[in-house]
């Protein structure tokens, strides 16, 4: 337990110096990545690329272009498929937060609608289509049946999880096991498929293949623990997004199940209160923080995330020592020691 | 000019009987794509087959997949590569629906938030997304990058169409032009595609595969026009949509876009008011029927499509007679003579 224990005392500059040496191996493909996305969101329709770069550009570290290009070098390949491939990847992400965004009737009555009401709903929606048309089209043009097949199979496990996460939302009366299985579709998939066709890519032997799918889903649901977590625990500042968003929501996340299966009668009928009946005044969002903190709430999730952290790292075994080896690995560092 | 005029005398009734002949020449194989649809709207999660199943089983005519079938047909195919791309077009078009769908903020302002408030916008979107995967899956299965290539480049054809669609809404300035482009990328590229690769899949020569695409847009575009006048112009019971939809929405249509141009300041200050502002009351909905009425706008906008059906019918002249060749024929008079 050695791994765990170090990253708990990992500062946040060590960890955004892992973050930048695991990117700056494959910078200049990122580079690539980048022109590509850019020239792909063209359209005769102005707002399409508006829409779209504002939150492509303003978005966030890649890092899932960044797995599909690291298992394609950890794998040897020397070709550029890879890059088409990874914007690909990079689309269908996008495509998902837009259509994640989608503010629910629900949401709506809560206030706080977009600033852009002259779009509305529509213009994400329609902007992640085409995003994910853009997506297939890229694929297309490099030709693998294997990887469309790969991409598509995930693209529809993103939204059935997605979807079933909806239903379990704002209901603490699901386990843990929905939860995990809601965030290995929803999540990890995509992290999964963004590492398995970079050894597609590479014409790699399955078991390398299945190697790196194995390393990509196991990271990509640390990654979601310890989004989780950060969404109870981070600065505003520091995560791009606001303390809290997921109680005012009603979202379910191990957070909170841990508290609530680790509470009392009184804590339980809080959280039923605030997350399913969504009746939340002023200072509940304090007492969440305090519930969470006193059940050991949020270290538990994050221990959990530190573990399948390792099996990830487990999975890079087969691969003989290299710098992408190095960069996957620090990229588990990363995901997992973000939360401190 | 004579089949146009042969329109303005059809009865409902043999309106439906020339579709149902144009049918029943697939009818097996439209039985098979219907098993498929069901079978692949299953998933783990029972919302998807649940929310999908209301919309494809209440839905409509199939056209799109028939279009494959016949297509097909017509080029003399004789396997069942057909039926999955047809499911897979159903597939397109009902995500496109699902999407469609989704209520802006603006909507809900106007009230009539949907009945199913518990899973709100979100839902629709999702699944639609699921769809929309499963139909790049059955292409994949397919295995033919042609066809992934015409059915990715329509589908970022057709979120561009909605998208500029948006913009145009409320905007009574825009051009015939600017309505042509959108109907052609929302409505008749599907169309289009459908026929395509009914050609594609019979491995025909370029020229019956050009044909054949001329064919589908003609007839989307016809398809359409229509659609636009008969929201003014039909009954309820027998449209399965509220007479007046695209007034409530502001929507700008062909049908007003006439209006407008042939309307006196009077007449473009009520236009303005209703479609641009949304300012509407009681009795403006009779008023701007009896607006296009005055100004033969329904009558022009559906000789317009008559025309659009007689370059479709054209293109199908290439191809030797056939029962097929009569089908698609017949279609032509579907979609434009429903409008009576």
């Amino acid at each position: 337990m050695n791994a765990i224990s170090a990253t708990y005392i990992a500062t946040p500059a060590d960890v955004g110096q892992k973050f930048e040496r695991a990117r700056s191996l494959v910078a200049s493909d990122l580079l690539e990545v980048n022109r590509l996305i850019l020239e792909h969101l063209q359209s005769q329709v102005p707002l399409i690329p508006e829409l779209a770069r504002h939150l492509i550009a303003a978005g966030g570290k890649r890092i899932r272009p960044i797995l599909t290009l690291l298992a394609a070098r950890l794998c040897g390949y020397r070709g550029s498929r890879h890059i088409g491939l990874a914007t690909s990847v990079e689309f269908i992400h996008t495509a998902t937060l837009l259509h994640d965004d989608v503010v629910d009737e629900s949401g709506l009555r809560r206030g706080n609608p977009t600033a852009n009401s002259v779009w509305g709903n529509k213009a994400p929606v329609l902007v992640g289509d085409f995003l994910f048309s853009r997506a297939f089209q890229l694929m297309v043009a490099d030709g693998s049946l294997r990887v469309l097949e790969i991409l598509s199979e995930a693209s529809a496990v993103i939204a059935e999880g997605e979807v079933a996460q909806l239903i379990t939302s704002n209901d603490t009366a699901i386990g843990e096991a929905d939860y995990l299985r809601v965030i290995r579709a929803k999540t990890a998939t995509l992290f999964k498929a963004a590492c398995r066709i970079g050894a597609v890519v590479a014409e790699r032997p399955e078991e390398e293949e299945l190697a790196l799918a194995e390393y990509g889903e196991a990271l990509g649901i640390a990654f979601q623990l310890v989004d989780d977590a950060l969404d109870y625990g981070a600065e505003q500042r520091v995560l791009g997004k606001d303390l809290g968003d997921d109680f005012r929501e009603g979202k379910i996340t191990l957070p909170v199940l841990i508290a609530f299966a680790r509470g009392n009668a009184e804590e339980r009928a809080f959280w039923r209160r605030t997350l399913e009946e969504l009746d939340q005044g002023p200072g509940d969002l304090e007492h969440a923080l305090e519930l969470l903190r006193r059940r050991g709430a949020l270290r538990e999730t994050v221990e959990r995330a530190a573990r399948y952290g390792e099996n990830a790292r487990r999975r890079l075994e087969i691969f003989p020592a290299s710098p992408a080896r190095e960069a996957l690995s620090e990229l588990v560092d990363f995901c997992v020691a973000r939360a401190f």
